[in-house]
């Protein structure tokens, strides 16, 4: 681990640091010293650690709930080189979806790829970030959305420590086989009117879950407009799971 | 309105009550003087105003967030008079859902003749509780799933000082055509395994609601089983649009 920045602002410290080829992030409230619950959140597809709605969220968890916050750029986002077989893939079946091809099976493939090589190293940022006094080893949580699901699933069946997730506005085809593997805690964001998630799509992997505890919550709006009291609740899940 | 009894314990203080022949009752915080927000429950098929699920939403209603909370008993139902018409009805529909017959439109007619009924009743109620002056005119929720749900969507519809509403457990062939009249905030609670309402027709009801902010939240679990942390969303739900 190697630390590159770390910085103060209202009340959050924030470090950055690479493991490896991995840069990540960590915000902690600025006095923290001992160990305390740790959310990791998936960034979006095309984003990257520090995307406005990742350190929105990071934000509020470390100033309402005292957690620690970790983020880490997937391949071919962020700070990370662009990615060339990712990207001919990505190209590649932009092109067919164009021409017509149904999106579901090629998002499902390109997104198992890449899970592949981001759940040890996501595994890894948790190893070393929980090395630090101020993070610990407490409790961990999960949140990603959309790119942030199909990533998220895989990591959180892979990853025992991941005690409660919150994920969403993704589908049965790319992540149910997956998802009927995983048993702790989900809160699962459904848009009503997603225009790239199909909503039987969406309902299917919400029902995949083995979760003895499961809660979707939908709204309408797009793939991209989850409503901002969605933020309040993923607290109160956290709070609930992890405090 | 008539009060028939007037008493207090853990800082609630309960008033029942008669307005013509409909038995009320109301919950304040013990101390209230001025007016506060308002929140209606209806109770489910076969309960009544004080049935356990209903005084413990109260509860928490008055203590944590210092509404007023009332609710009614049903024609048929709690201290009313076994009603034979309905009663005639519900006897006739039970044979024809044991004989077979798709108990939906039997349930949605049965509900759309006895909210005929109790919207009026409900609305008298508003007026008498809302001139009280530890009630007063502040702003009105709604809380009623089942049961609730089929006479709350007719409720909400008619009444214009319901601002916010918690409803479920219901269908769209009782329902819908009602619900494409409701704008007002609809927080909706579906139970994934209701062995009641089939899935499809409960996701059909949410999609109804002409509401531009409406919040699914769907869990495991049967018809009966809503998971306690609903409580917590309800508060919250509340505290975002009436407080």
């Amino acid at each position: 681990m190697h630390f590159t920045s770390d910085t103060s602002s209202e009340g959050v410290r924030e470090q950055l640091f690479t493991v490896g080829d991995v840069p990540g992030v960590l915000w902690t409230p600025e006095d923290a010293t001992t160990p305390r619950p740790l959310i990791f959140l998936g960034h979006g597809g095309g984003r990257h650690k520090k995307a406005p709605d990742i350190a929105a969220l990071a934000h509020r968890l470390v100033t309402e709930q005292r957690y620690a916050v970790t983020s880490a750029d997937v391949p071919g986002h962020g700070d990370r080189p662009t990615d060339e077989t990712y990207d001919r893939i990505a190209t590649e079946n932009q092109a067919r979806i164009e021409a017509g091809e149904d999106p579901a099976p090629l998002i499902a493939a390109f997104q198992a790829l890449v899970a592949d090589q981001t759940v040890p190293e996501w595994q890894g940022v948790l190893d070393v970030v929980q090395d630090l006094p101020h993070v610990g080893r407490g409790p961990v949580g999960y949140w990603g959305v959309s790119l942030g699901c199909g990533l998220g699933v895989p990591f959180i069946a892979a990853e025992p420590r991941v005690a409660a997730a919150v994920v969403g506005l993704g589908g049965a085809s790319a992540s149910a086989e997956t998802a009927r593997k995983i048993t702790v805690p989900i809160a699962f964001l459904l848009q009503w009117d997603d225009e790239r998630v199909p909503r039987p799509e969406a309902l299917a992997l919400y029902g995949a879950f083995a979760s003895p505890e499961k809660t979707l919550h939908a709204n309408p709006g797009k793939h991209g407009e989850v409503p901002d009291f969605e933020l309040d609740d993923t607290l109160h899940f956290f709070a609930r799971h992890l405090s």
